[in-house]
């Protein structure tokens, strides 16, 4: 390893010059490659704009001489300072969470792969009947039905990482106090635009009761009740939109109808190596069964 | 209307104390109410970091002092220079586009109810059969299945605002040229974690050919072809991957099976102001004909 100060190779990282006309060997950011032929910058501890800046340039030019693709950054909130410098590098956002920024930039010149933001936000709606005739509805604190007095199913997101059909039972449990078991997805829509340029999509899930004990939760729930079915119903905003029509369509429908729903089962992930575990909803009630009736 | 610079009454924003000592009546940012008790400042026109340290202050004791909720600042990606003041004065990052970031701060001393991000990316599979038993499958050029030789179904991702069952179609004829016509979902599955912490949700969809001739598209498609299902289904992938073995069984058992998927029809948005025209997938066909066989 012979070398000095003055000597440059192509394999050597790139010389940066200062503001003030000194030439120095600039390090580079440590960083690890992704699946993509691109880079993951993950930056942890703090650092100074400046020394982050000079550091930055040189490892831009060094993965272009090495045909790296996309380049990202993620910046935990504490590194705010930061943020402008990456920018001014040519960086655009990508996503960010409350305690993180991620940024990318696309070096080659053809179009970018670069993959889209998350889009969507999933959410369930939970129809519950016991024996009775009588559906589990709520009146919420918040939203557009706050103080209208109108009695609706229990809804609610689907955590990130959380099964849909698991999120139904979770939120039925939350806000009403009532245990569940899932039996189907019957329906799902999407909503567009609702949430800044974000869309929204429900799942609509049937859920068979196993108590029937009311213990509301206070800090989103105003009331909640047994409902009897035609009073439900009858509610005029049922009488004017779709969705509320809907559902009582389809619950009644189930008495008449066989094979309405998608029902999870199990399935392995494909092509990944983890090999991880999920759910895969459909009408088809078990995978031995389907090959059967295939193969008849 | 009488005043002087010295008067000061509840309602007027409050006073701020610049930091040379000097004491001046501090401008609000101009900000518009939201649906939930907060306010959206949407900040369009370049600002000094100095200014909108003042304003800001200023905003957040007033918006305070009237009891306001959530606090959200869009700042588009050319006001970089903004995000390090509002992180400073406790907001937190929300969600970000290439070209904004949005910020957010929770005024309450009562537990958030900012919804939460995006979290999920919507894509499509498109199983499409012609009348010979053969399945329309294409090698891609990226990604984890790159340079194998396996042939897959097309997949692509659903954009932000655009109906699934449009994107299928348009992913099809975007990878192969071939028209189709959307028949129904068949199957749908999350993949946690798949991006990030985000998860993937995929829509398994059947379409109908309209059309035969295939055209590639030469960005991400290697190649193309209509492939004898029994050929497509033997292929080791196939056998050793859930997915895979899924498509062939649904697809087959469609020849025996009735009411397999859910299909779209045109449904008005509920409880919004703007009724929305969106769709609502299940598998009642027509909601007239629900209607009747609910009331039978």
């Amino acid at each position: 390893m012979v070398g000095s100060m003055t000597v440059s190779v192509n394999s050597t990282p790139p010389v940066d010059l200062c503001a003030n006309g000194t030439v120095h060997q600039a390090e580079l950011l440590s960083a690890s490659d992704d699946d993509h032929g691109g880079i993951i910058v993950d930056m942890k501890e703090p650092m100074d704009p400046d020394v982050f800046h000079a550091k930055l340039r040189a490892s831009l030019s060094f993965w272009r001489q090495q045909g790296k693709r996309g380049i990202w950054i993620k910046l935990p909130i504490a590194l705010v300072n930061l943020v402008e410098t990456a920018v001014k590098k040519g960086f655009r956002y990508h996503h960010a969470e409350p305690n993180y920024l991620m940024l990318v930039y696309w070096i080659p010149d053809t179009p970018s792969t670069i993959p889209a933001n998350a889009s969507h936000r999933v959410s369930i709606g939970a129809i519950v009947l016991n024996d009775k005739r009588e559906i589990l509805v709520v009146q919420e604190k918040s939203g557009k039905l706050k103080g209208t007095g109108v009695w609706k199913i229990p809804t609610g997101g689907v955590d990130e990482g959380e099964e849909i059909f698991m999120a139904a039972v979770r939120e039925v449990k939350e806000e009403t106090g009532v245990d569940t078991e899932f039996l189907e997805i019957i329906a799902f829509r999407q909503w567009h635009k609702s949430f800044f340029e974000k869309s929204d999509l429900v799942f609509l899930c049937r859920l068979h009761p196993l108590s029937f004990d009311i213990q509301k939760q206070d800090l989103e729930i105003e009331a909640a009740q047994w409902m009897p079915y035609e009073e439900y119903a009858a509610q005029p905003v049922a009488q004017n939109h779709d969705l509320f029509a809907y559902i009582t369509d389809l619950c009644l429908a189930k008495v008449d109808r066989d094979c309405v729903g998608f029902f999870p089962q199990p399935s392995r992930s494909t092509l990944d190596d983890d090999d991880q575990i999920g759910y895969l909803y459909s009408n088809v009630r078990d995978s031995s069964q389907s090959t059967s009736a295939a193969h008849q």
